[in-house]
This record gives C-alpha cells, sequence and structure tokens, in this order.
C-alpha cells in the first residue's frame, strides 16, 4: 500500500517525510523534486516568507543512482528560517518564549487545537497547522507524478476564481495540453484566462491594501487516467470519496465538486449523464464528461477533474476580534506573518494530492515491486481493454 | 478503531454487516435499528422496491440483552425479493441468466466496474453499486447515533433542493430542535419549507411523466459536538477531510461543502471566519458558524454542518444512449427498476455517515472499551474545557 | 487489501464473517466450504458440543454461480444450539440469566476480559474468547485456500506432538503430498506416525479420566510457495512476523518457531544456513531448508513451515483454584463444557490463518481484480524468475 | 494510533524515522534517546561497524523544549560511514559501482528480496535489510519507554543463552529490579549469570577464530502492566500475537515464545494455568506467572515476559556455498562486515519492539491527546480496577 507520512514545524529545524510502497526502479531525482517545490512557492499574494525559503531536497534514503531501491523514501527540506527561531522553537532548551501565543485566530486550527492537545501557547498547534507542511506533499508529489507518467497520466492545475472574479476555464487534453501548461505556469495566478488574470491581480492588491485575505477555487485533474481506477464495493474505497478528502486536507479547502457536480444537481438526468458510443476505429467512447471522469467510484478512462473552493487565508493584517486565552480579555487576534492569497499554491497542492490518490490506485490495480512489473501489468491490461472492451483510448 | 464493513447484492440473500471496536454496554435493540431502515425507505419519488421490501435487522452477534458486549456486532437485512431472484443470484448453481446486463447505464459503475472486474455481464456490477447497499449504513448508523447520545451529539439531515428547486433552510439547534424534527420527518421530501416542498413534489412528478430523474443538495449536521474532534497533525486525520469522503462515498453524491465553503470562497475574509468572544457567565462563544463547525481540521464546538450535491439517478425510464457490449451496436441503455428522485433518502444515508466518522472521533478522543470508562472520559473531558478553555457550550 | 472480519458469540444465534479483497472469479461453493468445517469438527479428545453442531455455512454475498463477484464474501455459520440458549443470550430481551459466570477460569480471558470491558458476568466474555470463534476462520480459509491453488500452493498440517508424546514428523513435497495427506485425515489426531498415535489417544484418555486437559503441538506448512513474498523493507511487512501472529492469534498458541527457529538458535551458523546451489537443468536450488522457506522475512520459495506449541485446554473438569466475585470468596474455577485437547482442531485452523497470510501476501505481488489479471501476473512473475533468476522450481 | 516509519540504508546518508501519534505533553530529549543507542552498540562479538558509528539522534520536529507537542516526531541518526560510501550509495549520480553484491548470503535477504525487486545487484537489498535498521526502533523505543513509564511500567531484557550456552535467569520485579538493571547492564553479554556469562565469551571468542557466528535467546519483559491491554474479540488485536509479530520482525529472530509457551504444551493443565486468589489487603492475586501475563490475548496484570530465539547472524567470515548470479557460477558467498553474535544487541531491540506494542495498547485503552488527559484516564481505570475488581496491584 501506497503512503506518506509528513512531519515538521514551520520554523523548526524542518520538515521530513516518508513514503512507503513506491516500487524499485522508479527514475528520480533531488532537481524534479525542487522543481516543483519552487511552482509552490510562486504566486502573486504570498507573504515574505516566500522571500526567506527557497525550498531544496534532501533525499536521505530509498533512491541510489537516481531509482527507487523499493525501501521507503525519506526525504528532508530545512526550514531556512530556523536560525532565527531555534532559542524559540528547539526541540531541547529554550530561552524564554516571547512568541507565545495566546490570542486565537478565528478561522485558524488556533483554539481548537489547544483544547484538544491542552496547550496554553497556541504556537504549538500553529506551528504544525501551518500550510508550509505542504511543501511536503509537493516534495512527496514528485515521486508520485513521476510513478503516474510511467502510465501516461499527466497532473494538471488552473486557477478558477480568485476571490469573486471568475476565470474562463480550459479544458485540457492530450492535444493543448503543453500549451496549457505554458499559460498556466507563467501566470502568476496559475490562470490561463488572461483578461481575468489582470482583474485578479488587481482584487489581490486591493485586499492587501485593506489588511484583507482572499480566497478562491481551482480546478485539478488527470489526463489519461485508464478506466477501473477505485471501487464501487466498498464505500472507503470510491476514488471520488478518496479525491475529495485529499483535497479536503489542505489548509483551507472547504468544498470539492468531482466533475459538474454541483450544476449537476439542479439538472434533469438526461442532461446529466455521459453517453456511451462505440465506433470500430475508435471503440469505446463518451460524448461528454459532465461526471468528472468517475462513475460508480470508478475511473471511466475520461479527464479526472474537480473543483475545489479554498476559503480566505484566515490570518487578516487587519485582525478579526477575539479573546486573550491568558487574561481572558477580548482582543484582536494574533498576526502572524501571512500570504494575502494562497489560490495558486494550493493547487499546485492538489496537483501533489491527486497524484497521490491515482498513485495508490495504480499500485493497487497494477502490482509489483519493481517497475518491471509494474509496467508488464499495466500493459496486460491495456490489451486486455482493448481486446475484450474496445477500450482503446490511452 | 471504530469501523464497519458491509456486504450484498441487490438481490441476493440480504446484506451483511459487521461493526468493529463499539465499547461494551451500549444501549442498543432490534426496533431501534428498524425505526432508522424504515426512515431510508420513505421519500417522494421512490420507486416500486420500496413497496416490496419492509427492511428489518437481525442483529446476530455482539449484543445481548440490548447491550452491546464489547466484541464485533453483526447484523443482516434481508432482501424479501430474493425469492424472485434465487435462479439467478445464487451463490451455488444457477439457471440460465435472463437478466443479464449488457447495455451499460451512463453514470453508473455498470461499464467502468466491468472493465475492472472482467464481468461481462454487468449485472456482476450493479448488484453491487445499487444503492440498496444504503440499507446496512442507515442500520449500522442506529449504532453510532445511540453512541453519540451519550455525548450530548444529535444529528439531522434537510433537503435543501430537488432538482433546480431551492428551499428555505432551518438553523436546527438545541432549541428548536424536536420542532423542526417533526417537520422535516412528516415532510415526503424531508424539507421544513413548505412552500418549497410543493414545488419540489411537482417537479418530481413532472420528471417522472418524462422519463426523467432528478438530484438535489441537502444538508447534514451534528448539534453540540465538543470541540477537539479530529486533528490539524495530519492529512488523514482532518476532521473535515473525512466527512467529504464520507459523503462522497453515498451513490449519487458528487460535491460536499463544509459550512459555506462555496460562498466563503468569494467573500473577503473578514466576512468569512467566525469571531471568538467570551463572557463570564456564558464563556468562551462565536457570533457566527460560517466554518460549518471546524476549523483545522478540528471540532471547534459550534454546530457542524455540510451540504451535499446529488446528481440525478443514472437510472432513466427514458434511456440515454449506450452500447452493447455484447453485440458492439449502439442501443438504448438498459432500464433497471429505479426511483425517480432520492435525494431524501441519500439525507438518510449521509446521516449514518456523519454519525460514524464523528462516532470514530469520540471513540479515539475518549477511549475506553465500556461505555463506564467512555463516559467518565468524557466527563473528565468536559471539566477540563470549562476550567481551562471557560468552554461551557454543552 | 484482503483483509477478514469475523464475528459471533458461542452461544449467540451463529457466526457472520466478511472477507473483503477476493478478486472476481475466483470459483468457490458451500459444499468447500462446508468440507473445511468437517475437518475442524474432528479430533479425538474434543467435548459434547462437536456432536450438537454440524457446522453448515450459508454464502450471503459476493458469490453467484460459484464464482466470487469481487464484492465482499460474507457468509454465516448458525449455532444450531442456540434453541437452548436463546433466553440467556438473546440481542432483545433475556430472562433471568442462570448462566451468569463469576468464577474465572485460570488461563482463560474470563478475568482480565471482565475488567477490560467491565463485565460484571463473564459469560459476555467466554462467548467470544470461545474457541467457536476459530470455524468462521476455518470458513474463511476455503476461500484463501480456493485462491492459493490458482498458484499451485497447498497447505498442509501435522500434529507434532500430544502432551509430552512427540512424533516423527514428514516433510511433505509434491511428491508424497497425496500420501501424507491420506495420513494426516485418517488420523484421529492428525498425525502420520502411526506408532505415536496411539500413544497421544492414550494421553487424551488417561487425561480425560483425571479431569487433566493436553496440549501439543503441530506443523502447519505450505508447499510450491514461490520467492518474494513478504518484505524486509519494513517490520511489519516481515512475512514471518506476519505468520507467527496469526498463528498467535489462535486460542491457546502460545508460541512458534519459524522452520528448526528453536534448534538453530543453539547452532553455529554455518550448520543453520542453506546453501545456495545451481544446476543448468534445474536452476537455483536449495541443498537444506531449515529456514522454514524464508529469509529476510521474504519467502525464498523452498516449503514454508512452521511449528506452534498450545498450551492445554483451560477449562478443566477437575478444576482450579480461583475466586468468586460476586462473594469474593476463593472457590474453584467455573466448568463450561469443553474439549480435553483440541490440538489437532488448532492444526485445522493455522491451515485457516497461514493460507490467509498467503493469500494476501498473492494479493499485493499479483494484483488485479479479477482472476483473470491476477493469473496473468503471476504467469508473467514466474517467467521473469526463470529468464533472470534461473528459478524454475514451480 | 500510535505507529512508527522507518527509513534509511546501512551506508547512506542515515537513518530517518516519523512517530506518529504520541500525545502532546511527553517529555523527552535527544540525551535520553542517546543512552538507548548507546545501549544497542554495546555487546561482546560485535563487528567493526560499531567502532566507526557512534549514534546520536537529531530530533527535527514534534518535540520542543523536551516535550512532546502531539505533532508527528521526526528524527535522524547520520550513518558516519556515508563519508566512505557517496559515490556508491549517492541518491544522485554514483560512480562505477566497485561494490555490486551478486553472491546472495545464505539466511540473508538477499536472494530472495533481489527476486522480488529485481535488482541485479544485491547491495540494494542488503543496505535495508541490513540490522542499522533497528537503530531506528530503539530511538523510536525510546519515546515509547517514556511514555510507558507514566504507567510505571518498565521494560526489561536479559541474554538466556549464546549458541549452546544456557544461563540462569532472574525473575525481574519491581523489588529486584534496580539489582537485576545493574547485573545486565555491565554484562557484556546482558547476562545477569557471571558463570555462563565467561563461558559465552568464551563460545564468541571461539566462533570467531573458527570463522563462525552464533545465536542464542533471550527473555524481554514488562513489569507493571495493567490487566486489560489487548483484546479477545478480534484475532489481530490479541497482545500476544501483537508482540511475537513485533519479536520476530527483528532480524534474525525466528521463534518466540510467550511465557513458558513451549514447556507449557508438554505438561497437564493442572501444572499450566496460573491459578487465582483473593486476601482482602492484597486484592486478587496469581500464584504463578507461566502464561507470561497474557490470558486470551490479554494482559492480566502479572508481569508480561517472552522468550525470542535469534539465528545464528547469516554472514560467515568462513562463507557458506552460493552462486555468483552474474556468471551462474557456484562460488562462497559474499563477506561483507558483520558481526559474530548479536544476541545482545537484539535484545535491545526487542525492548523496543514491546515497548512499541504496549504503548499502542496503552495509546488505546488510556485515550486523549495531552499527558494530562492520558492520566487522568489511567487514574480513573486504577480506581475502577480497585473498586469493582479488587484489583491493587500496580
Amino acid at each position: 500500500m501506497l503512503r506518506f507520512s509528513t512531519s515538521g514545524e514551520s520554523h523548526g529545524r524542518g520538515l521530513i517525510s516518508i513514503i512507503e510502497g513506491l516500487p524499485a526502479g522508479l527514475q528520480i531525482d533531488e532537481e524534479l523534486v525542487n522543481r516543483e517545490l519552487a511552482r509552490r512557492q510562486k504566486g502573486y499574494g504570498r507573504g515574505g516568507r516566500m522571500q526567506i525559503e527557497t525550498d531544496k531536497v534532501e533525499i536521505f534514503s530509498g533512491v541510489r543512482a537516481r531509482k527507487t531501491l523499493g525501501s521507503p523514501v525519506s526525504f528532508l527540506i530545512r526550514n531556512l528560517d530556523y536560525e532565527n527561531w531555534q532559542e524559540i522553537m528547539n526541540s531541547g532548551d529554550c530561552r524564554d518564549n516571547n512568541k507565545a501565543v495566546t490570542r486565537p485566530r478565528p478561522g485558524h486550527a488556533d483554539l481548537p487545537g489547544a483544547m484538544k492537545y491542552c496547550h496554553r501557547d497556541m504556537r504549538n498547534i500553529l506551528e504544525r497547522a501551518s500550510a508550509r507542511e505542504t511543501a511536503s506533499r509537493v516534495a512527496a508529489g514528485a515521486f508520485f507524478k513521476a510513478f503516474l507518467k510511467h502510465f501516461g497520466i499527466f497532473i494538471y492545475s488552473q486557477v478558477t476564481a480568485i476571490g469573486s472574479i471568475q476565470a474562463e476555464v480550459w479544458q485540457p487534453n492530450r492535444e493543448n495540453l503543453s500549451r496549457f501548461y505554458a499559460l498556466v505556469e507563467e501566470s502568476p495566478v496559475r490562470c490561463p484566462d488572461k483578461e481575468k488574470e489582470a482583474e485578479m491581480l488587481g482584487a489581490i492588491e486591493q485586499a492587501q491594501s485593506e489588511g484583507e485575505s482572499l480566497g478562491g477555487s481551482f480546478e485539478v485533474g488527470a489526463i489519461a487516467v485508464p478506466p477501473g481506477l477505485g471501487s464501487h464495493v466498498g464505500w472507503e474505497r470510491k476514488l471520488d470519496g478518496q479525491i475529495t478528502a485529499a483535497l479536503v486536507s489542505i489548509p483551507a479547502i472547504k468544498a470539492v465538486e468531482i466533475g459538474d457536480g454541483i450544476a449537476n444537481a439542479a439538472r434533469p438526468g438526461s442532461q446529466v449523464h455521459d453517453e456511451i458510443g462505440y465506433r470500430r476505429e475508435q471503440g469505446l467512447y463518451r460524448t461528454s464528461n459532465r461526471a468528472g471522469g468517475i462513475e460508480g467510484g470508478i475511473s471511466n478512462g475520461e479527464t479526472i477533474w474537480a473543483r475545489a473552493y479554498m476559503k480566505p487565508i484566515p490570518t487578516l493584517y487587519k485582525p478579526l476580534l477575539s479573546v486573550d486565552t491568558a487574561s481572558w480579555q477580548e482582543e484582536k487576534a494574533q498576526v502572524e506573518r501571512s500570504d494575502i492569497c494562497a489560490v495558486p499554491a494550493a493547487a499546485v497542492v492538489a496537483e501533489a494530492m491527486l497524484a497521490f490518490v491515482l498513485a495508490r490506485a495504480c499500485r493497487e490495480q497494477f502490482a509489483g515491486e519493481s517497475m518491471e512489473q509494474v509496467e508488464q501489468a499495466y500493459k496486460s491490461y491495456r490489451e486486455y481493454l482493448d481486446k475484450v472492451w474496445k477500450w482503446k483510448k490511452i
């Protein structure tokens, strides 16, 4: 079973992660991981932290000569900012803590976390609840994406809204994918709609000037996913359930729809479901993909896509009302260094999470502990799909 | 760890389930379970199956003299319709199968399931993918709800839309809860908005007359949840992620928002996050609950609520285009007996799933294998919350 | 992931089990399961219960027309004795309980179980701690064995000692297997050593006449296991660790050795490890199998075998000293109907548990959700073993 | 759920581990962990590696100011030897590999691992299969032991045999524990029997001079474990099964008995089970502890103890026969730097594994995410045990 564990506080020594269950023989190296890490750090509206850190991975185990060994992969991303914090965040002796947090920020884990873990100093919560943790996910995602490439699966994302500014979205496919990638990667808000991009930048600037923060929405997808990932047989095995859990686990993501899930709920059935066709040369095909590539909790061979909705970042430079839990006086919430808008970064994190869910599903469906065995299993499955089901698409 | 496993085909002998991890000493009986099963079977727009079955549970193990033993709880719900199907669905010899399915219904698991499991007869998929399986969940949910009552937690649901008809929603709380329950339970569409209820009934009738099906949306919630369930420390432990996965695992649910997740994405931060106040007699409190009772993946002590979006049922009496995979001719999709609209039933299933997620979280937070030990743990925690955090609410 | 859940009390309605993760298309039927159940019920020294029950399985789901569907398999084994116990063990109202247990039997779960689960009546513990539960395992084992046959893997067991009577053991292999099976199955103590068999029967009779009980030891093994099951990369994935846990989970089994594990600990290295040879026509081979077919937590292609040690049954007809926890007087322990010696039955249960561990490992190594896909994966792996590693053995 | 993941190759950069599920507020620091690491490195008969490495832990996350935060704990142990190996073991470019292994050592993971993971160079297996990995377990064990101390639980070990030399064993208890600890820690073979210790040292020297290796056996135990850990309700929850799996997962451990498991199998029941007594001032007690503190898979309040049997180390300086899988010639097996005898070190590792199993069981039984809550739960449970069950022992 593929799984990954992350650890690390935002101002501690760094982030340590372990991936278990990758097959042996997968090509990977630190440069590839670092490229993904750089993508997460970009985006208009990020705070000062992004200037301090230039995330670099150190792969500690599980990889030799640019190939996975089959043993657990572990890696480390240092917090460069730690040198300013070691007196406060050290695992051994700490000096007097002048960074204690007792005025919880509405919308953050500060207060409920302190209650659960019995921490009077809420720094002990927010250091872990910080979105810095998502650097671990993006690094792990580089491994999952490298694995998925062996099946021809490509992950993408695009920002669909910042605050109330809605963009036109693309429907990436094998033909337009490289053009789409170029457009999105060069956009400071990961948005291929140039016109709306300008409005988004304006909205972020305005929010910043008003001490506000902004949320938005984005689409994340996967092209060329074979049919048959996930399962209908038990509720925990449904691919759409797994994807939504993975996306909602990203800080500030509070809603997810698979395909046109929300609009579909208001339409009659005949305008929702994706009809099935067959032509000899083309094989089985669909005339639409409103289902987002998943039927009955199983991938159906169409592009998988989902839309995630992100709330505005809870730290406001013009803070909301809170209570000082040391003095029990009502006061303004704490201000921690923060972003104004992190929707583009969240979209990159979402790519990693989608890649994880699909890689895990592929590990189940195409077994083996070496890439040779995995690829053989995939090849056999494709031949079977073509032969038995006239399914030729990938 | 609390977990439950379901099994059973729609026209097989019946549904068998096992719940593992309930503490000993929980009061429960078959009547209580049957009441929940009856709630699932109601709702305007249901198909003919609901007339055949009157689901009754048989508790086989784990309960003695109306109390759980601490051992696994297993129960059985028979399919009364099985007597008409035993020649076809038998685990031993079957006669010639005149119910084989080869024209997959768009939107259903039929086709991707057949591909994954290599079933030429798609009945082998749809029998398990059928929403009949949700009877198991509702029965299990009766146990979870009985457990949650020991913490004073109450689960509720209300339908918020059928097709394009949107209703006014209530905000249930401890004071209005029994009135709300009465209103919803007597409504044939689980909608407390009498005016819209009439329109909803009309929409269902119209859909029926047109060979259409309808989806919609509903809200599911939990009142009096203590702060501290779920966790921010690892992505799989976030309570909101677990809730969305559980809801999206219900057949036809394709989108979920926690609290006002979708609307919040378009608002500036100051209009989203729920400010924190304190008054001596009242303790800590919030002035709003747009977060749906969860911050940082942890319950914050407010009502937990989520909205789920359901696609129209994939079986259309005026069927969509499909392909006969025996002859490879394009034909109309198979018609299986089905509902026109199952949003109210899905809301009842969602109650069970939310109850499961919260019961599992309570099992972690208030451990012990006897109800005596569990209740003692909960009592201590509440005293701690009051003493350390001035949290008095429940 | 293959897993199975059991449930049921010894005098309740019956035993219900669910197996999750079997592929679709596996041939199985109730007769096959019943044959295994009958094997568990045999054995010299069994108590009166075995006369009352003739275990018959009812497969409820997951199988149609003698083939698995890929959905969860559930089955039921009724307790015929329940009709004598329903007033006492009912899940609803029970009459006055005249079978309450308050004098715990040393060696049984009675006392520690009652403490953990807060049961004053220890019947609430012993009903589940009873070895009746192992009928579920044996029934599930029939499915696992049927699955393993597709890889040519055969499970066997033989009793090696009853009390202090030690037998000569066989080394079953592909050539002598059917002769070995015949010998063991006809022996009332599952012992192929006819001479010692007679002594064992005598020892059991003597124990019975003295109000005593007897333990012993047995060997359980698997022939023709391919190399590569289990893994060295993480401690929980070691095949030998999994096998020992599975065997020690059988009631009264308190020690396990893999291969000659105990004797090997006293020998110098050169007399322990199994040398590796190669001949062109034969491929890679070993000259001995003291390791029991597992090196570094991974199957090495030799016969897997382990020896399990069973303590005497804790219920003595000449009971040990205990305490009545109602009156707090020292008294003789309770006497529940019980066997004198159950080593042969435990060996049959051990076959099921070993079959489970190996089937789970095969599910990981040769993935796929249909038997077609699984067999293709196994075939490819064997070809690879031959081509790359000159390994031709199975 | 408490769990821990390890990673790292023997000559890679180092070992990285993550512990998930520790409560907040547990006192721990690097010195405490280093003391445990030093204990693992001792022992007569160790190879040259122990001179190169002096293991030091670097705690990276989850601990602040010597207290756990409740977030995942991660730590790093560097391989000092890596500087000699970086050209060979680097995760990026490697120079020509002059350390390739193609002559597998009988008894090691070399050959079956290479088959499973498709590695022509068996170094890719043995680097992870190396016992160096156990340093991670011992470091993690320091956390588990620190946690168990809050319940008054103490873990101990003693070597009971080296090769064929059997020692007299102690029965440690609360009274003699510090004397026992002193005796064992100062012994170069962790054996409190001074007379046999001398013979053991002689046997190791002789083995070394003959190019041999030696195994042996040891006892590992836990004093003052409360009754009620583990469970009889499901096979995977049995405490004895979990302990055996954890011990057999240690490299070279091939057999385990709980208490007198092996001897008990040959005795009649009346001489095996531990009678139960009661005296007003003393409460419930046992007159013996042949069961090793576990009945029905549940701790019964007596000392938990198990004996583990270790095979001789597979690397022999006078190597066994093998095959060169590059040339397919029969040749002597590879010689890697290795120990002659590692039984004392394995006993220290076993302490860590037993500590893990018991800490996990305590996490389930005494819930809460802060040490305050956990200790409150334990206190309530002890009061309950005394009040309801007259159990006063700890």
